[in-house]
């Protein structure tokens, strides 16, 4: 399957021309809306996210990313294989973060380009047509690439920031559980939020953290917007209090 | 094919995961978003809208509901066999109405779990898988439970409220055209809603009351938004005036 | 493939349910949202929006286009065969330019009735049954129809009007970039618009026109949001500067 992590939003043509060129090129294949309303322009904070989400996507699944500020500039399209799926997208950092969660990890820089290549839409035109091919079983039509020299390369393993808040005001932070003590509880915007389990857990109107169904901590209030009550946004950094 | 009935919004992995799930377990059957802003964290409103969409899904259609304020907690994960149709979903009413609809309906309480579940997400990690293997023609993983029994199972047929509002405005009403007289209207918030066929019929800025396309009497104004003009929203109750 | 380009919005059943006829009538068919948030009620601009976009679509496709405010009134239900693709929708404009830019294309009225058919739901009681039909290779069930009488037969071929704002404030215009000179820019607002090839040839903040990646002239701020930067909203007007 295919499955689409973009900032494209969900209104407007983008989404749909991208999966009108996979059901061209790769009838047969399944493909999937991820998420549609990754951190806009921002490759280094989707990055965390495309990470998390990527962990629960079949094996064999190839994800196609697209933030792509740079888009129609020198940034080149690259492909990865790490954790037993396959990325295409921009080198920007955005596949980063999860080809360096694999060790055995393989990138390429692909250097195919198609007929026609529009100046602002590589989602479209270049990395689709290369999504479609990977699902078929190609393989990627470009040459071999560090993965240590891919741009991102040297960001942290986990970053600890707010990276994304959900329609129901809950805040998904860059942090795996495995960064955390299993007990450990954050800090943000000068609240203490301490670990639970789920939001049952808890009396209405309380904040905490806990491990969303991803792997990564969230910062949420039971039966209210965490992201109104405690005032914070994507991007806002979090702070992991030492043990004692 | 597997219809997906939610609150869990079109924005966010939700949607996506679920349907990552579902394309791994039973990859030939298509998956339709049949609502995603189902009314949130209300199982006794969105079941009136469940019900009513449900009789246009073809037979044999396997209907994913999930709106479950109670995840995590006691509640049992059921499927229910009605209309000539699957639903799966929790035991909160959810599903109660449109069995109740059909006096020959079935229902079942899952006791299957998956290897992994998770604590905040069992409309991917639990109800997902359910709907597949019924989707092949599989049975519910579970024993057999009285409908009589579901929570739900005393709730009125038809509910005199607002259960949605649209794009446009429209609001839809948990009445079934079959619970008014033919050229019987509604009152709501203190205003007038005489019955007409279609926005057509009437003079622009008119309100008015109809049988829209999925059997349910709604709230509209010709050319107008009924909620801001009639001041009404989801949740709000109508009256069904005395005949005479 | 079949593409839905509506006016139902995101949000709701109704793009759900003209799925599940598709899914029902023509199982193997993919079904694809091309754009659900066309201008609403206004098929004069939608006109221009939807033939852009059917340039990208792959020869053979069937694109079902409802944006639809006569719904239930004596507006004829048509199919249109133009560049190699269907058309099928409402004889009110909304197919009419992309009919006249194929000079051998083809018009019929749809005479064919549902067993049941709602007085407000036409995209999915008829023209997704229709659309259906003719993705599996079935002629229009109905009769020919001269193209220079439909509805929309004799409006300009290009439109110097905003026809859509996507979710980063970019406003696409109904001139295809061949209405224009190759450098020449555009005036709008009282702003001038010069013409550049894409956002990274300005500096942040710099309000440009370019050729999208659908062949039209859109309006852009590098780095920013043109709708609120410039005051331009769809419906507003655009003028060609004469070129000196």
């Amino acid at each position: 399957m295919i499955l689409l992590f973009t900032d494209f939003g969900l209104e407007g043509p983008y989404l749909g021309q991208v999966k009108a060129v996979l059901a061209a090129a790769a009838p047969a294949v399944p493909v999937i809306d991820l998420l549609s309303d990754a951190p806009p322009f921002d490759p280094g904070t989707a990055a965390y996210l495309l990470a998390a989400l990527a962990e629960a996507c079949p094996a064999g699944s190839v994800l196609l990313a697209v933030v792509d500020p740079g888009v129609g500039g020198p940034r080149a399209p690259i492909a990865v294989r790490a954790g037993g799926r396959w990325f295409v997208g921009p080198d920007n950092g955005l596949l980063a973060v999860a080809a360096r969660r694999d060790p055995e990890a393989q990138a390429w820089e692909i250097t195919w380009r198609p007929a026609a290549l529009s100046a602002s839409f590589h989602g479209r035109d270049l990395f689709a047509p290369v999504a479609a091919r990977l699902a078929k079983g190609e393989p990627p039509p470009g040459g071999p690439r560090a993965v240590d020299l891919l741009v991102g390369a040297v960001w942290p393993p986990d970053l600890a920031q707010i990276v994304y808040c959900d329609r129901f005001g809950n805040l998904m932070t860059g942090l795996r559980a495995t960064a955390l003590g299993p007990d450990q509880g954050l800090r943000a915007g000068g609240h203490r939020l301490p670990r639970a389990r789920t939001f049952s857990d808890l009396a209405p109107g309380e904040a905490f953290c806990y491990e969303n169904a991803n792997g990564l901590i969230e910062i949420a209030v039971n039966q209210g917007r965490a992201d109104a009550l405690l005032g914070l946004a994507v991007g806002d950094p979090v702070q992991i209090p030492p043990t004692t």
